[in-house]
C-alpha cells in the first residue's frame, strides 16, 4: 500500500476539525481565546524506546503519551497532535491497524485529534515523531526556571517502574510473580502521565518538569534553569512494591536514574498535600543531592547517548 | 557529544521567543490576532529526498523549504518551526555546524525561528522531520477543494528542474554545460518555494497545492478534492532551457511527473497575469488530462512508494 492509501485507510478516520480529512497541504489550529498554545515534540525509536515485538497499539500510545507528559508538566491540557512515521518495509496491514487502534483509544482517553503528519518508508528502525499541542490559560505555563530556595520538591506517581520493565526485557534475573512482572512491563510500554493533574499543577507549582531522563537528571535541569540546589530525600521517593521486589537494596539508586517515568516532578511551597509525594527541598546553591536518612549518597552517573 | 550538548551548541542559538532557549519541556506559540495558525509537517530522508554527500547546509534548507512550500500554497507566511533529527552515528561536528548554518541562513531569509525539537541517534539513514507554522489572515487559507469549472490553472516558476537534477545524480547520460548541470542540481538540492507570493495567492486563488508529488499527481489531488476535471495544456507548461537540453523530446512528460518542484499550482479566474504561467483549465468531470496542441496525451503513470 502506498503512502496515500495508508493515510486514507488508517489515519484519515482520526483527523479532527481543521485537519480537512488529512487531504490538504496543511491544517488549521483553532485558537482558544484566553489561552496560550503550548507545543512539544518527541520521537520514539525501535530498539531505543520500544521493542519491535511490542504490540503496535501500545507503541502508538507510548508515542503520544511521552508528549502529553511534557504538556502536563507545563500545566497544559492536550488538544491536537501531528504524526511523522518512518515505517520499515516489513510493516504489515495488521500492524498498522493495531497502531491506528492505539491512537484512537488514546484520542478518546485524552480528548485529542490528529491534525496532520507524514508517512515514509525506511531501511532503518521504526521511528515515530509526535508533535503535541495543548492549551494553558494565558500566562500560566509552568516553567523549569521558577524554583526558589525554601520550596519543597514533589513528584506524582511512583519512580523507576518503567526502568524495571525495561530491565526485565533485558533478561535481568528476577523472581517476580507474573502480576508484578506484568505491572512493570506495562509501565514501560504505556506510560501513564498525570494529564488531569495539569490544572492543579499550574495553580501550585513554581517550577515543573516531566521525568523522562531520570529523576535526578531532570531535577538537575530544574536546578540549573532556576539557579538553585535541589536535595532529594531518598527515603521519601515513592517506589512500588514490584520494583522493590525486582531491585532489592539497589532500588532507590537505580530508580532515580532509570528514566522513562513520565511522571511530574515540581517545586512548590512546603506542606502541600494531593495526588503527589513530597521528596525533597530546594536550597541556595547548585546541582542535585541525594540523601538517605540524612546521609549524602554518591550520585550514580547516568549514561549519555553518544553520537 | 550527547543530545544536550548538540542542542546547546548548534540549535539553542537559533531559538526564538517562546522557545526558552530550547531549555524547557515545551514552547509557547504566540497567537497573532486576526490570523489563523496553519501547520504542516514533512520529513526528508537520506537516499530518498537527498544524498548523504549533499552539503549539510543545503540539506537543512531543503528540510525547511519543503514545508514552507506547503504553507505558501495555503497563502500562509512562515513564522516558526520544529526540528526532529535522527542522526547516524557517523555524523561529525563539522556536518552539524554546516547544518545549523543552513538553518540560520533560511531563518534570516524567511523570518522564522526555531521553537523546539528533538535529536536522537539512529542506525538507519539520516532523517529530518520539520514542522512549520505560518499565519494567514483569518478565514483566508486557500484549500485544495475550491476549484470550479471555468477556472484557469496557473503555476509558479518552472516545472521538472529538480527531477532533472536528480536524474543527473542518478548518472543519466547528458551533454549539458556545467552551468546548466549546476542549475538543475541546485533546484534539486535547495527548492525555491515562492513564499512571498502567498499574500497575492490568497486574494486570487480558488484552490491551491504545492507541487511535490509531480504536477499531474498534485493537480489530481485538487481535482479530487474539488470534484472537477483539470486539463493541462502541455505546450504552456513552463520548462527551463537546461531541462529541455537534458530531456529533449521527453521533457514535458518527464517534467509533469517528476515531483519535488515546490512551486505552487492553483486555479483562479481566467486571464490573470502575474509571477505565474497559465497552463490549463478546469472543467466539469473528474481526473486530470494532459494535451499537447489540443491532442490528448497518454498520462505517464508515476511510481508509488510501496511499504
Amino acid at each position: 500500500m502506498d503512502e496515500f492509501g495508508i493515510i486514507a485507510k488508517y489515519f484519515a478516520p482520526l483527523a479532527g476539525e481543521g485537519a480537512f480529512g488529512l487531504k490538504d497541504d496543511a491544517a488549521l489550529l483553532a485558537h482558544r481565546p484566553g489561552h496560550d498554545l503550548v507545543v512539544t515534540t518527541d520521537s520514539i525509536t525501535e530498539g531505543v524506546d520500544f521493542f519491535g515485538f511490542d504490540p503496535s497499539p501500545s507503541i502508538a500510545r507510548k508515542a503520544l503519551r511521552v508528549n502529553f507528559s511534557d504538556l502536563a508538566a507545563k500545566g497544559a491540557v492536550p488538544a491536537y497532535y501531528l504524526l511523522n512515521l518512518s515505517l520499515p518495509h516489513t510493516v504489515t496491514p495488521d500492524w498498522l491497524a493495531g497502531f491506528a487502534q492505539g491512537l484512537a483509544e488514546d484520542q478518546k482517553e485524552f480528548g485529542v485529534t490528529l491534525m496532520g503528519g507524514d508517512t515514509g518508508a525506511t531501511d532503518g528502525p521504526l521511528s515515530i515523531a509526535v508533535t503535541a499541542f495543548g492549551f494553558v490559560p494565558s500566562g500560566k505555563m509552568v516553567r523549569r526556571s521558577g524554583a526558589r530556595a525554601g520550596d519543597h520538591v514533589y513528584v506524582t506517581g511512583s519512580i523507576g517502574d518503567s526502568g524495571g520493565g525495561l530491565a526485565i526485557f533485558r533478561r535481568e534475573n528476577h523472581s517476580l510473580s507474573d502480576a508484578d512482572r506484568d505491572s512493570l512491563i506495562a509501565r514501560y510500554r504505556v506510560p501513564e502521565p498525570p494529564v488531569t493533574f495539569a490544572s492543579m499543577l499550574r495553580d501550585i507549582a513554581h517550577a515543573s518538569i516531566d521525568v523522562s531522563d531520570g529523576l535526578i537528571a531532570d531535577l538537575g535541569h530544574v536546578a540549573s534553569a532556576s539557579g538553585v540546589r535541589i536535595v532529594v530525600e531518598g527515603e521519601r521517593v515513592p517506589l512500588s512494591a514490584p520494583l522493590r521486589a525486582l531491585w532489592g537494596d539497589n532500588t532507590l539508586q537505580r530508580a532515580v536514574t532509570a528514566g522513562d517515568d513520565y511522571q511530574i516532578a515540581f517545586t512548590a511551597p512546603p506542606g502541600l498535600t494531593g495526588p503527589f509525594t513530597p521528596i525533597g527541598r530546594v536550597e541556595a546553591g547548585q546541582g542535585v543531592g541525594l540523601t538517605l536518612n540524612g546521609v549524602e549518597l554518591a550520585l550514580p552517573s547516568r549514561g549519555y547517548r553518544h553520537f
